[in-house]
């Protein structure tokens, strides 16, 4: 059967996370029913790239699947689109080789944090950004970014899937830009541990707030302690918004 | 007492439209009995600027309510938005001469529509755009919406709140930009009709379409007939952005 890659947008307010659970609604759920429905078989199974947590949003999480024999690959994101709730899209879909896994293929990873800075929060933006209302000093924000950037054992920031598997991950890049009242934090990486990209964004704002140094920053990484990580930052502000491979 | 002015913001997709009604959830109710709440009253008045429909938001609404003697009102935003849902929020407040009314003191009031013009829907912005597949001409557009600015009847687009009153309404601009993939309809007039935004923004699009022609939209407008204007672009698009006094 063809092995169909579609990239995949949520607003993940409503959903359980990405991960299928049993009697909670979640992105892989639905996605999993409406192809079943829309390829009038049993079951299909959707694999991946990113597990992406309760309230996290993607707008270029991808997945893949197999399709029947001759499903013209052209109609798959209106037809599914027209099965799905309105919080989920397929926006792009094309055949890839057998070999390709959402998950095991993908070289990098982008998430993308939002922040709002301002001493007001908004009311149509409450469930896409974190408001924090203390100014930020974007300039020390860089600096404990760029200690994090790199291979590093990441588990003082997240756990892995398996209790056991590596927790070393590589950081390509590590950007924050300040856009008006909002501050975007561009992680790029090989992969990311449970958690992580958002106890790193809590403990890079800890450090713009000015509660905690850049040196405090390298001493969480290096103690390689869950327990050092500290506050996560909420999972509304949080985007999927790329994968390579 | 004080009379003081607030610039309010919600996002409208879970409240039935701006005014009270008796056992729904509406921007004016939620308002009220948190300044109630506030003001350890057993009843507050707010007036509002432009009565938003069911789903429409508002970055711009302005109110008017009376405080307390002595209130301090550099404390009104953050005490109001402590007690109001995250999804309503007071953005500025100040005092204001006794005469002011938020809505009868408006000297204009503007709206903007967005319409997401390309194939795909988007998961993320599915409250607040109007999602248009078809390409749509913005200079059709424009030339049909040149035909709406000025003072006429507009009756054909939209009902007055009370039977008999006048429908003569003066629009002062109405520009169409095109940003990306989303169309933004930003129209400021002296007041609107009930519908009347919605209902031109369908008209142009229609247009724009090439459904209809430049010619029709004047039609329309000279039919002085609610049943001539047709139908109304969904509320979810619409953001009450501005009112001046």
């Amino acid at each position: 059967m063809p092995n169909i890659k579609a990239i995949i947008e949520y607003d993940g307010t409503e959903f359980h996370g990405f991960q299928k659970q049993p009697r909670l609604r979640t992105v892989q759920g639905e996605l999993e029913s409406s192809l079943a429905n829309l390829f009038k078989e049993r079951a299909v199974k959707v694999i991946g790239a990113g597990r992406t947590d309760a309230g996290v949003h993607a707008t270029g999480q991808v997945i893949n699947f197999a399709a029947p024999e001759g499903f013209p690959v052209e109609r798959i994101c209106l037809a599914l689109n027209s099965r799905l709730p309105e919080t989920i899209r397929a926006k792009a879909a094309s055949e890839v080789p057998e070999g390709f896994h959402a998950r095991y293929s993908a070289k990098a990873r982008v998430y993308i944090y939002v922040v709002l800075n301002r001493e007001a929060s908004s009311a149509i933006l409450a469930r896409y950004v974190w408001h924090v209302m203390q100014p930020l000093d974007v300039e020390v924000m860089r600096q404990a970014a760029e200690v994090l950037v790199g291979r590093h054992d990441f588990v003082s920031f997240g756990l892995p899937d398996k209790p056991g598997s590596r927790t070393e991950r590589e950081i390509y890049g590590l950007t924050i830009e300040r856009r008006k009242d909002a501050i975007l934090f561009k992680i790029k990486a090989d992969g990311f541990l449970r958690g992580m990209a958002r106890s790193m964004v809590a403990a890079l704002v800890e450090a713009g707030r000015g509660r905690r140094s850049v040196q405090k920053v390298a001493e969480i990484l290096a103690a390689c302690d869950r327990r050092a990580g500290g506050k996560s930052a909420p999972p509304k502000g949080l985007f999927l918004t790329k994968v390579e491979y």
